[in-house]
């Protein structure tokens, strides 16, 4: 099966930067499948994405970057060059709420996210079972009220010992320690059970049937220090009425959570997700 | 061709509600064309609406009205009992964004609207053209900004000789006083340009973009005297990216207001819109 | 826990029907807790559910029904007076795409279906395990293209023999035999994996690629002796573009069919399904 | 302001074709502000577009299309270059329903429409008094139903007068003659009212009722002669219910109709699309 060598580059916007890169590739005889650009014309920043077959290229990933690397300096780049063989170490991350944790497990056995599922990390015993069934270690952390810093301190190591790569807050019910988010910054994702910035904090869908909403959502983003504030990766929307009771509001807020979260993180798997300050360019 | 009557009723939950109402229509040899019922569970609140062929009734409205007043009385009804033959008599307002003004103006006139528009009321000269075309009044109230008292002074005189019914802020850009709010309680609605609770106050389509979410919206609801915080009548979104400007925002938004306005409105003019504290019951 | 009463009426349209049920409820000391009607006013029928609070009224299911029979001669209705105590028996059919049967088996769990699953019957050996970690039943029921008659009869023993009052086909790719359409008529559900009448028949998102649409759909319909022709219950779309592979295709389409698939089974489940002819109406 | 040249390309794909055009253009000094490209994989096309602000090409389109004419050949690419300073010249031709017609004046008004109307073309004088008022032309051209031939002449007379460069069939419901279809391949759209291929041909909401669909659509499409089969440009949906009639269908067709002709009709005027056989790529 062909694989790909993907190449992400976010740097100053200037002349001649695209004909800089394809000309390179070119040279190196790589043939590109997918190719994205976009200008920021307000902050002068250029973000590119090529997707270039790896058989097509006569050299390992090493080398490539390697001649790359003076391009890079000259503009700038803030880059990565990556090989589709090398998979991502995911390291999933639940609490009670288990509809995100099986539809990425069923995605993952359907082939859809491109990655290692490294582990799942819970404070609940409760998913043992289906995980191992998938054949994942499952790791229980008891998360007590009076003495986070221990339970933060096991997860720490356990995302070590995975050389995990990527940490998925899939409907994870604790706040994390800065020094995790710092560490895993751009590479967090969390799901949030609402229309950010609307109903941040705890318990989304009963303030949005407070409110009254016709409309309630979901979001994907990158998790940061501050709380339900990092850049969006992806968001979407189920329509409700006066019929709904917050019940009704979570069962479908599930699905929208569901679908984010998965499309968000399959971006993010893809180097489909260019960081921007606090917001994202995604080449979906 | 057919009339109708509509009766609207919200009521203190209990048994028997139902059958008493349908009892005192089928009664009076009233044929349903459309009902609705709906029970809050935990306010305790009864809601219904019923359409009934005028014809099948032998009486005029008054008549029905007394007939059904020791029912309400009994059962603490807020109630509504209206012939779709006397038409609302609404007024339109507006400032420089005119698009749901066109778009208000093209389903009145393709017969979507069941209303009279007594006048349309702006700050601005700029539409007189259009409005005059269509055979309607066009009031031109300028607001000067150390002296809006005068203004709405105007604003109230010209609602009051319309015989206001309903007055519809589509897209106008100043702030009621509280005593007009208080005035049109419950039939004075507004659009605003954001998926509400999210980017109250000005500009939410610069604060939508700052804050890179990927998904845009609009609010109708009724106008009360807290800016941006009234019972909400219908939402809708529009999907963004990071390829878009403030602009496109702009652009797209448009057309999200425009529907969400003509959907709200249309419900209101229909009886369909129940208020309930400060959310809605909407039998769309 | 409470308990319901589901009243399901289909009957010609004519006075009184809504007092003579709603007087009847009430007289039994029935609380509503949801009512819906629909007049088709071309087709001169009217259809009505009644969700009732089964403890408000003093009597077994059994008995009320003897005493609405009447009622039910009276205006020659079509009805059901159903238990929420008696959950139906479903059988889930499955050929190789398991995505809709991964999907049913979580929201079972997670109480979104209400009904017992009586067994999965699949024509290949693959989702065994999966199912049966929930406990449930697995019947591997091989097809050979030249002795199908063998494979449906022992089909039909297997529902037989679980006492099946639903048959769900959750992408189960074999056609089924004229017997067990008529027999399981408005109690067998369908996905098909096209927003039909498009596209109907075989591989529907290769036709849909070859004619360059920009949405594709899925259909959750009942299931008649004419392929994909069926009452429509439900459908919904996703959004395609140049850039998809029909893979691509098949791989959003799996979204919008468990999606459609699990919102048409639980409304036929809470009896909101009323055929009309070959339409259906949805009290959703 | 700035003007913009637009470079459209498509081509058979192979190695090296971005970055000799990116080359070329960085080679003027061209600043692009858009890059679209996209590998048909299956067929071996590639087609790009690149928008470049004109001022950082030191000169004018026909001086740079004569400079690029070599590569074209050299790549056996089918191309276009337009400046945003020459707007197209576009007829729209409508009937007796308007909605879009009125939408499409409200967009040009406010400069969501890159183009000249050079006028309208009827078969009824309805519209005369609006089009008159945006300062338009308005051109009654009746078709009897025994002499379309004569009508078409003319229509076609007119068209030439124009210098049309687009002809937009704005719910125009004549068939256009085999020789117009020709003309003006891949210039002429049309909007059909339904989610086609599904009800093509006559009175598609009709059809829709009829089959008892849940959701109704709308497609924008380029005219060939086959009727209702070119390619598709942009297609959306609205969501329908066992309440709504068929004129409920027409109504809310209207917005679907609207909304997914001007989105088309938008990107067809900034060179977004391209057709490939009987499809397109639309760089949106």
């Amino acid at each position: 099966m062909s694989h790909y060598y993907r190449l992400v580059v976010s740097c100053p916007d200037r002349l001649g930067i695209v004909a800089r890169v394809s000309n390179f590739i070119a040279g190196h005889g790589g043939s590109i499948t997918e190719a994205s650009q976009h200008s920021d014309l307000e902050g002068g920043r250029f973000f590119m994405r090529y997707e270039i077959l790896a058989d097509s290229v006569g050299m390992p990933p090493e080398a490539l970057r390697e001649a790359f690397a003076p391009i890079a300096d000259e503009f700038e780049m803030t880059w990565a060059l990556t090989d589709t063989r090398q998979r991502r170490r995911v390291v999933l991350m639940v609490s009670r709420e288990t509809h995100c944790l099986v539809d990425l497990l069923y995605r993952w056995t359907a082939g859809e996210l491109d990655c290692d599922i490294a582990c799942v990390i819970s404070n609940h015993e409760d998913m043992r079972g289906l995980v191992e069934w998938h054949g994942i270690t499952y790791q229980h952390v008891p998360v007590k009220a009076d003495d986070k810093a221990t339970a933060f301190a096991e997860v720490q190591r356990l995302v070590d010992e995975a050389h995990a790569d990527c940490v998925v807050l899939a409907r994870y019910m604790q706040i994390m320690p800065p020094a995790l988010c710092e560490r895993f910054q751009g590479r967090m994702i969390n799901i949030h059970h609402s229309f950010l910035p609307s109903f941040a904090g705890a318990r989304p869908y009963h303030q949005a049937h407070q409110r009254g909403v016709k409309l309630i959502g979901a979001t994907c983003h990158y998790v940061t220090e501050e709380l339900d504030a990092g850049p969006i990766i992806e968001q979407d929307i189920h329509r409700v009425s006066h019929c709904h009771t917050p019940s009704d509001l979570v069962r479908f807020g599930r699905d929208v959570e569901k679908a984010v979260l998965a499309r968000g993180l399959r971006w993010h798997l893809e180097d489909r997700v260019l960081i921007h300050g606090n917001k994202t360019v995604v080449f979906a």
